[in-house]
């Protein structure tokens, strides 16, 4: 079978990652074609990797001679080039968030069951790690009882000055927020967000760091850590502590040393290269999926429940008061 | 220096264990005389270990041939011997806790505080483990910067029809009430607990688990899960974020074993197997301290605060709101 | 670019699994037509995987619509499909061992040669492992010195009736003896192996556990502890003694549960699944270099290194005595 | 009961220790008086833990106040201390070695028969660390079955100039060949020592590291690493290989701390810090027994099969061929 030829549009960071790895790392897809708002910048890129430039995202979108299309630009165009992609009958693999506003996930939910085929797929790549996996499968085969409460951790060494407070909810968490409800199988109907005593390494406009909690419809609750001037590394923890026994988030698989008075077990140091593997199996899980005719990752919907999620954890933050979480019922189209 | 002559009150089962640890394994000290409300038990006690038998806990603490006194009867007894013992000028070892109301308590802090010398020790032995010992080094010594938040567990594999949704803090968690104040070195300002779903190896009258919120003077969160129908274990955990580093209270140092498809790495079954060693040190230190004339473990303020604190959370849990916990400046005397 | 079009002889197990890795698992190749000695064994694979039957090896090598070929007959028959594969100027992947006798797998890279191109990658898929890689860059960046020693350990839960005495060095420990030459990038000079107290669980054509030691050119010492009976699952152990710091091969990466009063990392139970990730990287990797025109992985040369090392040690076990290793020095052509 | 009033011969930094030890932290015993070859420096120690100084070892033992001795002596004077005290009829600890040649530990041994009661104890202290009681409880229980091999390592930071290639097998492992017998419960009958590459941090006299094979009379095939140049930590292991199960030497239980992009858990420096409670439990346990008239320790034999050992390995590391180890039968008297 002939090679998808897929369209990105976004050409910043995470876009020419993405190009990188389905160019050369993955197999039975190309990216041939890239459009960036900035035109100059996304020329350069379209040169680098021997694509096609386009001036705009739609006319990208409608080339009769792309497969499939993937964006990667700001979040707030997330959404029109989703739009467009369902108007064009194509699939779309959609970085998270699918949009900010949870109103704007919806009016792509509306738009694509209308349609009748599901073509989108959002970026949470968590849902492809194998740790999280093998948590998956534990909890689905009930060897150790109902899941009772969770305790999560995500820790970054750093963050830039523009990452302030609302963006630990929003961009960090929002991935606990995803894969946290796939690990479950169920929605949330709850959020709460405090702050601990905020770190010397925090700048002013960053409370850092913070805790979310969750409770789902069964009654579950969790717990997630936002640190994301922790120093030491990249660090991400899942414990679910279940009726007869604790399963816990695999750490990377790294050669332990003995150096310096201590063992020594590398952590990761950005998230890149903690989740490099997930990412590979996202994308040729979604390549393989969409040559297969039949989306299998995170959907639309699953963007839309993150999205009101966040925004009743957004909330519940700025009003200090634990805030419901108002997620309809998942439709059948989606299920 | 002769062994110290020591009056055990209340010979059950803590008791009696004690009683086995002094006469038979630490050195310095031998309990030669006991008393017992049920007095055909006490006589058997007495007779086993070679011991005098005093009718009352009173006759026993004023009888001019022992030394010091340790406090092992039920909870609602502790005030009325250990006041007795400060009445009599002698050493007092009470089991935590001093007293179950807070207001008790008060009144012991001041009779001993009106005598003029500390008299008075309570029995909170988490703070002689080598684990949390080694935290609060690291924490003193400052390489990692302040703490910012804290996340513990104590879990138990089971307990008894008695133990009901109350006792997870008053019986339970109140160790780690004390031992991270003690950690920590300051005290706390608000409380709350919340429940996660419930175990169905939980009896109709105990909610499990429980979380309890902590927050200390300086904006420190602590969350304390309490899961005592965990099953698979006894388990205590302890991680300390700081600014710069994370701290974990470290597993017991356990022989590891490949076997069926596994490393195993054992866990205790009940907490007088995980903490003996800890026992054994709260002791012989309370014993050398007794000889020296300066008791240097939990004092009478420390079971006060501890009772303050644990009131204010069950005020928490069973109003489902935050609360203030309101524990006094600690009284030089104390410091 | 199209698939490749794979011929692969040989359609027992090990052969059937490598079909459903390329066909359905990984990208680029195809196998498309089959070979088997057992004509009715191989048609069924043939039919079941769409591919096309081929009466003998030496038809489906020749085959014009064939562009490279997998071996995967018994040990005795490699070299004969292995050099038909050289004649015919393909590509051809052999699992281990290219040839149980050293002179034959000389003949192989004489043939190699003489043809003037490295057509040849034999199946060492250790070098694929994502944790020997780790230990492979960690001792090439020097910064732990020179390593000194290793301590490996090859054990299984049990093996079957067939498998006799040699057969832990020649089809266990050969992958150690392969992995440790490229590890450590010298030959070997000498071995030896010795029987420490036989486990109850070997019957009596087995000595179980066996250690073999071997010595590099420049003076390291390696043992190897080879113990295939040892009922508790398929664990790989490989720790390199350097100057400056102790590394060691990662345990793989699997969520950890408390339960049962232990803390259980679980372990692999077989090959297949501790090195399922090696495989599909060895494999994809292959067919990237077919793609690329330039074979990457174990060579010929490699094979042939490795018998010579395996018929010593086994030359070591039979005399129970220490025994020269005599590797030529490697060809240019092999470097 | 009284304290034992103990006199202590020798007084270089391992014998101010266990003063310390004894006089300061363990219970029932006291140093009341030292000796020293060097009479400036045992007055020095003798007046600053207000012990009487005796001019001669000899006068000292046979002081009426003296209830027993210790022998922490340059190793050459060991023997005649001990011997002095079994004249006396007075118990006495010696540090390891009992002497440094077999054929003397034979003459102690001897005496102590004629003499008919067992008063030497040998500083074997690795038999009171927790780990390795864990390791013989594990073994004993038969659980996982016959010990068939056992893969130990050694390994100090660093060692002084003085120290040599035959103080390997004689001052360090000679711990491993004393506590294996131990926990194994049986004699050596074969010992051999080979060289891996020398490290740079080895000066001209010592070739380390070293390995050192032992065999038992059952079979068990033991290898100890030593690597005293190993530079980042003192670190002992053992992993014994049992028929059903791997059973691990735990590692020492320090506070895990995540910093650096690493999980970090702290190795000792030195051997006072890693055996720091089996020195105590040693002491303790040693008073203890000579107060209740019955040594439960090593015995002069353990110290003289140790010494058979130490001289059969250092003559296969000077020979440089496997050596046979000839242990007596162990007599009666000291089972």
């Amino acid at each position: 079978m002939a090679d998808l030829k897929l369209g990105l549009i976004g050409t910043g960071a995470i876009g020419r990652t993405h190009i990188e790895r389905i160019n050369n790392k993955l197999q039975g897809a190309k990216v041939v074609a890239v459009s960036d708002a900035f035109a100059e910048a996304g020329k350069r890129v379209a040169e680098k990797y021997g694509c096609k430039f386009f001036a705009s995202g739609e006319e990208l979108i409608n080339d009769k001679d792309i497969d499939a299309v993937i964006v990667t630009t700001a979040d707030a165009y997330h959404a029109q080039y989703v739009k467009a992609a369902i108007v064009a009958g194509k699939y779309v693999f959609c970085e998270k968030p699918l949009a900010p506003e949870a109103s704007v996930c919806k009016e792509i939910v509306d738009m694509e069951m209308a349609g009748g085929k599901k073509l989108v797929q959002v970026g949470f790549m968590r849902r492809y790690d194998y740790g999280y996996r093998q948590l998956k499968k534990l909890i689905s085969e009930k060897t150790y009882g109902e899941p009772l409460m969770l305790h999560c951790a995500h820790r970054n060494p750093t963050v830039p000055e523009s990452y302030d407070t609302p963006m630990a909810v929003e961009n960090s968490m929002i991935h606990e927020i995803d894969v946290l409800r796939w690990l479950l199988g169920e929605d949330y109907v709850a959020a709460e967000v405090v702050f601990p005593k905020k770190t010397r390494h925090a700048h002013k406009n960053l409370q850092d760091p913070q805790i979310m909690r969750l409770w789902t419809k069964s009654g579950v609750l969790i717990d997630v850590e936002a640190f994301v001037c922790a120093g030491y590394g990249y660090d991400i923890k899942c414990e679910v502590c279940c009726e007869d026994g604790i399963l816990n988030l695999p750490e990377p698989s790294n050669a332990m040393i003995r150096t310096n008075a201590s063992r020594v077990y590398p952590i990761c140091k950005d998230w890149s290269d903690r989740f490099i593997q997930a990412y590979n199996d996202e994308f040729q899980e979604w390549i393989n999926s969409v040559k297969a005719g039949k989306l299998e990752g995170p959907t639309a919907w699953d963007g839309y429940a993150g999205q009101i999620t966040a925004a009743a954890a957004s909330k519940a933050r700025d009003t200090q008061t634990k805030t419901a979480v108002e997620i309809p019922p998942t439709p059948d189209f989606y299920k």
